[in-house]
This record gives structure tokens, sequence and C-alpha cells, in this order.
């Protein structure tokens, strides 16, 4: 499958990222439920006991890849609203973010819009309160834009899903060697975002 | 999982399309692979001999739940264009068809996005075929637009993009007892279109 580009093929990972590599892939290929630690160990190359010594459960990997992610997104949004006080700036430099986090990122993409069902309650209750953080970060941007006036929008939660969301698809369909440079995409979706929540003829 | 909304509330079915709504509520909950034909019998309430009267196998109902998902979307955008030879109110009909689809699909939604790697490569071919087709119908209509001036876009193939991914991402979160109904996340989403595709300030 094509999101499934191994983080390895970046450089040296310790045994425990590499762990974490290979159950990412593995997730994203197959899906949680059908991924046994056995295939995390065999695309390791280590017998599945040793796996034990680095990680708890299989749970355990995908909670904490889907912390991280979010944890990852919530960060990238305050680094890039931190950079300027202009509202229109803010919105779009959170969204070009947001669209080279999933460039970067399909796996993750995959696997976090996959496998809510698949978390433990504890767990779920944590990814879903994240979820809602992120959200609501965009959310209330784009609510102070408007009480400002520098946005015109009916409902801020709507845009600030139709950002999301649209950032969240093109991991499904973005390939590094495809026509669009991440580039590209961030720019034109940081376009989007400010064509979404500013007048125009609509 | 609250995708899972079965259509066998909706009425009473036959015993072909019982059998189709419970793997398709047991593909969209577990995923495809994690689905045994036991599973859809005993949800079905019937034995698993039983089941391949209606149906040749688990692949089949999954390819025949995806072309029947392709088809009505395709169909569903011819629909809403020729009700109207106005660009604007085209690209805003489509995109409502578009949004209406996936508040009333969430499963198919869920499972269309998930499960391609599950197809064989016959089955894989046609969907992949049928998406790009769809999603070249709101590409080409968008170029048309630009091209007379109605539309303002650097990639025709970016905001359709768009536009898809904004409302297939809803099917993951609408509820239809949450805050908006179909009928307002119709109206605003085809506004976002028009926003996407008409210059504004950016």
């Amino acid at each position: 499958m094509s999101v499934s580009t191994s983080g390895a093929a970046a450089g040296q990972l310790t045994r425990a990222e590499a762990i974490r590599d290979a159950a990412l892939t593995l997730f994203a290929e197959r899906g949680f439920r059908a991924t046994t630690m056995n295939d995390v160990a065999r695309a390791v190359g280590v017998r599945a006991p040793s796996l034990y010594n680095h990680v708890r459960s299989k749970h355990e990997l995908l909670r904490e890849i889907m912390v991280t992610t979010m944890d990852e997104l919530i960060q990238g949004f305050h680094a890039a609203v931190a950079t300027t006080c202009d509202r229109v700036e803010q919105l779009r430099r959170a969204t070009e973010a947001h669209v080279r986090y999933h460039t970067r990122h399909r796996r993750e993409a995959f696997v976090g819009s996959r496998e809510i069902p698949s978390l433990k309650p504890g767990a779920r209750r944590v990814i879903l309160d994240k979820r809602r953080e992120y959200s609501m970060l965009f959310r209330d941007l784009i609510d102070r834009g408007a009480k400002e006036g520098v946005f015109v929008v009916r409902s801020p939660r709507l845009v600030a899903y139709a950002i999301l969301d649209m950032g969240i698809g093109l991991a499904a369909w973005f390939r590094p060697d495809g026509p669009c440079t991440e580039e590209e995409l961030a720019q034109s979706y940081g376009q989007f975002a400010l064509r979404l929540a500013c007048r125009g003829p609509f």
C-alpha cells in the first residue's frame, strides 16, 4: 500500500523506534485488528517475545502512535500562529502546518482516522479530547477573526472542520513523487482556508 | 461504533439486502480483514453456509458495496448538474449532493476510504477508475467555469480534491442527532465550494 513509506528508510532507528515504525506501517496497511505482534516482530526482524522488552502491548503501540500524532499537530498549530499577530496570516500558517503534517505523516493520518474504535475506553477518551482540542484551536482562531471583522463565516465550527478534513483527506492521495509538491499543496490549501473564512462573492 | 447505523432499521429488507447491510456495518466497525463470513451470518441470524445462496464471497460483498457507492455518487453528480445551466449553481448543487450522500451513507464512506487495499486487483482497478471518474466530474466542471471566467482558481484539480475531501470527512463526525442538520451542512458546504472556486480577496 502506498501510504506505507517506512520511517526506517530515513535513517538509523533505535529498536523501540523501529518497532513503532513497523507497527505503524502494518496498522496503516492491514488495520490494527488484523495485525499481530508476530507480524510486528517479523517486520523488525526479531522474535516476538523480545518485543516485550520494548513495548507493553499492541494496544500500547496504537495509543502511543495516536497520542504522538495529536501532540505534534497541536504543537504545530501553536508554533504556526506564534509567528505572526495577523489573524489572516495565522489561519494561513496553521493550515499550512496542518497540510505539511499530513503530507509527511500519511500512515499516522490513515491510522488516526480509522482506529479510534480500536482504542480502549481510557485511551479513546484521551485521543478524542486531543482531537477536540485541536479542532477548537482552529475554531477559536476563526471565531476571534470573525469577531474582529476579519473573517466572515456563518459557522466557525464548520469552517474549521472543512479546513481540517481537506487537509486530512490529502494524506490519502498525496504522493511525494506526484504532480504536486508539498510546498505547492501547503500554499494552495493555505489560500483555500482564507477563501473559506473571508467574504468573497459568496 | 457510531457510523454503524443499520439500514435494516429503515424497513423490511430482502435476505440479500440484509446480508449486504450486515456486512457493511461489520466492515465499517471492524474492517474487512477482521470480519468473517461467520460474523456476517451471526449478524443476519442465519447459519454461515446459507449465506452462500445469496453471495459468492466476502470479497464479492465488499466489491458490490464499493461499486454501488461510486455509482450512486456519479449518478448524484449528473442529476445535480442537470438541474441548471449556471456553472455556479451546478457546483453548488453537485457539492450539496456529495454532502447529502456522505451524511446518509457514513458506513459506505468509511469502508470506501479504507478498504481499497483489501480489493483484489481487478476490482481495485474498477473502483479506482470510478473514483477518478467522479473526481474528474468536479474537476472538469471547475475547469469549464474557470475557462468561462466564472471561477478563478490556480488548480481545478486541487479545488476538486478539497471539495471532495471536506465532504468525505464529514461522514466521520456528522451525527443525525447532532447540532447540525443535513440541510444546514449541504447549504454550508455548497457555499464553501463556491468560496473555494470564486475569486474573493484571496
